[in-house]
């Protein structure tokens, strides 16, 4: 498919979503993927923008159909991946990004095999337990289930294409840019792209 | 290991060279793999920086002896890449870039998994032909050898990790920035560069 399915894996503290952030300011062709919930939506959100809203009862049929990529249930609410959503964006070219945990990437992995996986790193543990520390008003068995929580999530690193470790904060950006630019110039997607160029050489 | 090993390749009339050589000129961490070679030295060529120049016996028994990554014969010259000269640069963590052709390609791949292949396309069919033609000096004979040859060469473009369209140049340096910058940061390299970081997460 023309389009590039983007997943981007990181422990909390490592800088994921600013990252995500400025990578959407600077590249127009990547969005982020939109997903079902049952949650009530929030003020400002907008159905089909943030969220496709739906009710328990349709996201259930819709997960027992086999419709999601990836669901997941936090505090007592849906999210999931639609696949044909997902299908349609690719195949119009548009470039989506996942933000999920090494779980979620597994799902989708396994049904997307052309994703391209991303895993943010901080540049130490030291550096890591600083930023779970926090402000430090919380208690340490709360930054002690933190940090095992985040090396849970690291130990998954090795099913990842691409790491970026984020310790300058616009290395990092530059690195997520180029993994996304380079991302489209696989072999796949251009061929997608090109197909009068491509085909009289492929048989197949 | 730290480096990366980049293998680029593409049909003449696709701009390789010209794209290699601002590569080269942009990033300082590139460097031209050095062949072993039994023609004689131009002028001005610098044994160890243009060619390891050998005997031929020297790399016949070199040969025999497996020491070559590829190996090819051109007009009557040998021509070969060291393993352990490569083993080398990349172990240093240099990037070094390998200018050949499908069959070298396939050499290197069988050796080396971790290496990056990027192949370089025309825009069209009809530009190569345009190209090859050249100032309208050459024989029919001789420019159908040319088409044909290049087209056998373009058949391979599947095997490779990468393409990059050759239409407009500065995009096609800006796309062969970013898969060699983006190939600095998968998983392998990265992992080898920073055992402090990687170690602790994964058994292995």
């Amino acid at each position: 498919m023309p389009g590039t399915l983007l997943i981007v894996s990181a422990p909390s503290g490592a800088g994921k979503t600013t990252l995500v952030r400025e990578l959407l300011k600077r590249d127009g062709r990547v969005q982020l993927s939109v997903s079902c919930t049952t949650r009530q939506p929030r003020s400002g959100e907008v159905q089909g923008r943030d969220y496709n809203f739906v009710g328990v009862d349709e996201f259930l049929a819709m997960r027992s159909r086999g419709e999601f990529l990836e669901s997941a249930e936090v505090h007592g609410n849906f999210y999931g991946t639609s696949l044909r959503w997902l299908e349609r964006q690719l195949a119009a070219g548009r470039d989506v990004l996942l933000e999920i945990d090494w779980q979620g990437a597994q799902q989708v992995r396994r049904a997307f095999g052309q994703a391209v996986g991303i895993f943010i790193l901080p540049p130490s543990m030291a550096i890591l337990e600083q930023r779970l520390r926090g402000r430090g008003t919380d208690d340490e068995a709360t930054i002690a289930r933190r940090i095992h929580a985040a090396l849970a999530e690291m130990r998954h690193v090795a099913e990842f294409d691409y790491v970026i470790i984020n310790d300058d904060l616009q290395t990092a950006i530059t690195d997520l840019q180029a993994v996304v630019h380079a991302a489209r110039l696989r072999l796949a997607p251009q061929r997608a792209r090109h197909p009068e160029l491509f085909s009289p050489l492929l048989q197949d």
